[in-house]
């Protein structure tokens, strides 16, 4: 029942051609979705412009090029996340002008990024093999609109990297911090700025990283305040939520 | 080295009273802590005027108090988190005039609170038992700073409370989401509006709640973009890390 | 907004005093909370009668004979479930003439039971320490309108005790399975008679049985199809589920 | 020793032909097995024209082939669950008139189905990815008599596509549930309608998922009564279950 | 039905003061358990005369009394496990003269124990903290009939202990060998003599121990044949199994 | 240092022709090994005949071969588990007349089996699937001396199978009982015969069955006394723990 | 059989007042130990002096007060660890002039401690409520012989407090690095110094802590070469090796 | 800033060309990367000419060739470890004269090794399934400046080999004990000899090893002293740790 016929009952009531007990049946038996008018929109419309998104595992290229095509009627643009060679080479034979594949970061978008929407979001990771998960953050801010800076391959056995980036680092206003093994590098970083600091644990080591939840454990417990933490290997969830958050601050004064 | 001490050593040079060699060593020789005005501000300060925390299990009164004085050193307000009533008296008889406790939080803050930052936090939890865990993000958010709203008891087996207030949840920068048992109540809040959830699981539940894994594991793997995780019973860091975001955000249109 | 009100703004329409576009104003403003008479009943009510239930540990006595207050509005019973002596007595006091006590089963019941739906439950469980899960589940199914007959501590070690019993155990409408250590009697049963299975594993045990998650894994492993699960301990919910279920099935032909 | 053997034996000691000794003896010497006439037949024969059901993973299509010969002897059908293509030819190839295919649900269904017994089952599921265990479930309840409606891809992140179902989800006598990742969908599909849910957790997921585990537990923790699980993927175990207790419900009043 | 009753319904049928059809009925009305007669008799009896057996958390002391009361009826002895000193009291005030109390062991024997079967069963430990297991079970050895020898306090780091008594280990029908931590006395006894060992890992230990997880595994993934494992801290079982199998040993050559 | 060594040692000690002095250091720098002898045999040499035995996984075919000849050497038979087909055919290939290949077990005998030791062991099986590691423990046991008998396909949900073959189990002198998912088997046994059990918990199933824990803690709880465990999937050492057993076992009476 | 007995059977040997096959036949008999001197000494005797140890839980005082006394027979002190104020009263009613008590160590040392061996440990923990462990691992290493520095309270969130000690953590030879929550400090501070690592997780910490698991699987994952790990809250075995290879290292140059 | 920047900088102070205020700002907007020159040599330069490390898994051979490329600038070795065929070839292609391979170890060295250092390291492994671990320690101990032993295939199962190399154990410096399965060997060994001992879990086994973790928790829970222990198959960092603890122990006296 969108507001048209909502109106048009209650006129109905008005003009007496549709009784109180009628109407009040009728709006019993409405189903929630017809009701959906009472639901608030939230006034800021945060992700306003945000493509959808399409986790790419479990599904048959056909079946993704479908649901792209279904939730591109009502979004600007589609990414699809955890891509292959095949997957990436169906999607841009589907949309050959439209689809942008970044194969580092396993991920393709269809149609156009968000514009800009001034936050700034670093991307710090702590080995060449955590670069997948990584890119898939980085991607995944730049598509929702923010701006993307990447420091990669700073891990905490080499700390001095690390503290030669300080300013870059406290430039930020999110930091996605991304490691394996034993998951340290974001207690560090945010041991060392006062930036908000989203971990993103990976499943990178072996033994008794178990997959990931070594690292996973580590961040949870971090001892530095400031830290949350996404699923192993979950850089589009962090990204995302970086882009999220930073969409909304203010401007750093110059 | 601070900066007096940094610039008296430079006027030597200046003044010829030191060689430069000498200086050299001197600066070489010098522990990094005192080369620590080297450390770049963050240019905003994010976490100015927050207090100092202090995590109470596994110390003694005695030693509490103590590290609580030598924090007042150095900050307008410290927050001891995790406190009992002995621990709350210690601290209420240490600093009469000036320790506030908050029970039901399990907190007590030594000193003034910061100054509000403008930005607005809603705590949501699941169910009665989850009450210390949201007190205690909602005292920690509002020692730091935000607005806090609270809407408690609203578990995802009555999911129409929640409908009820959408608007609530929608008005809020960011939302921190306490649950135990299953952990459901963060993916469905974050389906329903368009704001950052950081979630909390609690250790509320039995037998497969396995202390709060299961709703660990939910959270971590919540099909909702938007959502972040913190520690199982971890109020303190997602109420800490929603007023540091919240603290940067735009205010919102009326 | 009840039917009342909901009827009482439909006659303001109707009788002019309210105008179509102030009437649908105060329909989207509503939250959904007051939208509720939409929310289709289903038809055969199956909960009709059905108690409310509290889950006991967590909240302090205080907390859960408010709790139970705010639930006898709309209730015909309140169960209150993981009871201690303590809750007992504060319920009792509270409710002299209508709080039942089952101590075995650390349930009490506010008000009165639902009345019999015809369904028959029968409760099995495998040995003397799973008898306050037992109990739980019985006192649950009882209060909800089933019929529960009782037949403990026929264990695995013992099959034969349980081949005894099986024309009663075929003549119920569903049993509740109870076991702790390695679970296997809901399996077992489940292979004897042709009655759904609703196994609860207990945290009895010690050792490698880590608090039940032995016997939860044996059941949710079970090689017999017609078995589901609860969780570790979860007396109430295989109750419940099978009063739920039995309430619904058409009496056995004599 | 059926029925007729023991009146045969019975009637010989009654002739006199057969000694009380040697009567007895037979008696002990029989196994079991033969003993079975005293096993009650359960009066309402639940399973009755139940097929068989053989679970493929582990045994070879020759195998499965000769399982199926066997069984087909006392059953009017029998279906094979986790099929993959070769064992899929391999049965049409044996059967080629009686073979019936369901790819998605990877079930081969050698011979008649159930006659319907009027239960209604609805399969819902969260996702994409979780329709092949959607698939077993519905294709489960189907060949053994339910009648089954499919509403898929409600996960939780978009709760208000569920809500537009409500009438759907009320209609039915049991709903299998089905979702991966945090496995939240049955607990709020319970919280929405009276109706009994049978949850299923899928593989579907990846890191902190482990497996399906964060659904099982998430599932095993509902806050909402009126829910309980089968093994992860189950998806046969599910709908074996909804069609059994359905089997014996009372229609629904028009 | 025991063989009399079954005979004198033969005898009826046979004199003709039964028909075969009522006889058919009673035999078919009969639970299984009346029907245990044709259960065949193991031959050799192995148990024959080993006491029943009371595993005692989780019950209270009048529920102990009371089953240990229905177990002497047909048995010679009951052992009671876990025990307690207050269960102890409460035993030893039921049966003055026939309680035995083996307190180390937290055992309590009511009524004689089996006669000795000529097994000889050595009990092997690894510290001070295990001997409460091992008294387990080298009383539940000796009460079910076996000769026990006890080797306590040889721990792995101090093998040489160990080698000394290789003779008498060799002399053993069986070795129950106790341990916590790593446990690897297992193994490493298992590679010094030809004899079976029963492994019981126990709880003692802390931290990456698990509560006896760590000595579960190691005993399980032993490298050394002849080695076999019970529940953690299960003394009773290794030494009933030890007694078991040793009854039916042919005496060692002298 | 073998016998003769050191008597020629004690001789010339005797003789005069070594000082006491020097003898001590030979003894003292002689190495463990030479000392062996004092290691005393066990009198009743078990395992007298059994062949030695090589666990295949991780090494190359080359390396087996190598390592089986030198075991050739001391041993009668030397026995190769978990083969595959090319190890298999190297095997063969090294010993063209003494290799003998029992596929199903994954196991290669090469030389003689040991002599029958007139122990009775019964292999029992819950799935077609557990089918190669109860063919492992079978064929182990054999190969070890023992006479074997299968009983093969009797799971817990029919477990009428396993009442009709009670005077078999009855029979044996040990049991093995193989099975995967929730592991129950072993217990019903447990609780129909007097005959000890060794369980092994196969990684047959999917989901929480969690490739064999859940039947291995099934296992480990069992109710039944009389249990013992190996690791998962070990037929190994299930054959070879209830041959070493049995052997040492009195013939019954016929 | 000591050297002497040793040399008096070859003398009476040698005298003839032994015949060579009756000294053959003794040594034969004797068992393992009485060979032990033909064990070879560890030619540095690198434990010489140190103080044997005894792990006080699961023992009762009484029985710790024998153990000591019966290792006092041939150790110059004997360290008992994990004390509490009765344990550590007994023992120092027992050795009034000879125990010394250290009781934030949770360690009594009765007797003399070793001599100085040379070597320089670190003892590094994050923070107060790890004291306890840290203590543990600084009293061990100073019993045992070696120099102990303690650096507390130097969590990886304020890394800058460890920078400022480079030199002193530099000039050690070995390091135990003991933290709880995330267990990060290991990896940091064996990238700031070349200096072999001994990590200690604690069990300190919360939640997903797992009471050290997260620490200990975060210190095993260490990506900084040099660190190894011992048990969760294991100071001794931290302190006792780090003070076992630094007693072989050679004095660093001034 | 290196040395000469702050040397001239210091040196425009004295002159006067730069004020001191100017100064201080530019050190204080220096990043902590130039300041390096303050962080302190550690005087005994332990790992001086040790190789870097490149770990391959997750990388790329084009990847690891440009990582390897860059090392050599810097460093005398660059050792690569768990190297295959093909990423062996590319680097003996790249390094044709240079590239030494390992593939036991799998491991290649690009360059030279260290310098002998005069520390010997013994490793020590239980099985053939274990070399590729044992491998990788030894040949980062050779590459790293230790000499090295090995003492491969003896397993706790036949203690005997073991003792008889007691004096080889006995005169290493370090040792490295490689093991699979339960993981008894390193606290067998470190009960045998007063070497401090480094133990390698590995993965090696099935079923209830649960890849390794058995391993790992067994020799976490040695209940010898001088124990420690590496991740799972971390045979790179057990060999590291004991190079460089032995590369400063002061060479035995003969």
């Amino acid at each position: 029942m969108d507001r048209e016929a909502a109106r048009a009952l209650l006129e109905d009531v008005r003009s007496g051609q549709v009784t109180v007990g009628v109407a009040l049946e009728r709006l019993k038996a409405l189903p929630f979705e017809d009701l959906g008018f009472a639901r608030p929109d939230t006034h800021r419309a945060l992700r306003k412009g945000f493509p959808e998104v399409v986790y790419a595992p479990g599904k048959t290229p056909v079946q993704i090029v479908q649901i792209v095509k279904s939730l591109r009627a009502g979004a600007q643009g589609v990414v699809v996340t955890r891509t292959d060679e095949e997957l990436s080479a169906a999607l841009q034979a589907a949309y050959p002008s439209e689809a942008t594949d970044f194969p580092e970061a396993r991920v393709v978008l269809v149609g156009a990024p968000a514009k800009p929407h001034g936050g700034q979001v670093m991307v710090v990771s702590a080995g060449t093999s955590d670069l997948p998960v990584a890119e898939e953050a980085a991607v995944t801010a730049e598509v929702t609109g923010a701006g993307v800076e990447r420091l990669y391959d700073v891990g905490v056995a080499g700390i001095h990297r690390l503290t030669e980036e300080l300013e870059n680092l406290a430039a930020a206003d999110a930091l996605v911090v991304v490691a394996g093994m034993e998951g340290a590098l974001p207690s560090v970083v945010a041991g060392l700025v006062d930036v908000p600091v989203i971990a993103v644990p990976t499943s990178v080591g072996y033994g008794a990283s178990f997959d990931g939840l070594a690292a996973l454990l580590g961040m949870l417990n971090s001892c530095a305040p400031g830290v949350v933490v996404v699923n192993i290997d979950n850089g589009f969830g962090a990204g995302y939520f970086a882009s999220l958050v930073t969409a909304q601050m203010k401007p750093q004064p110059a």
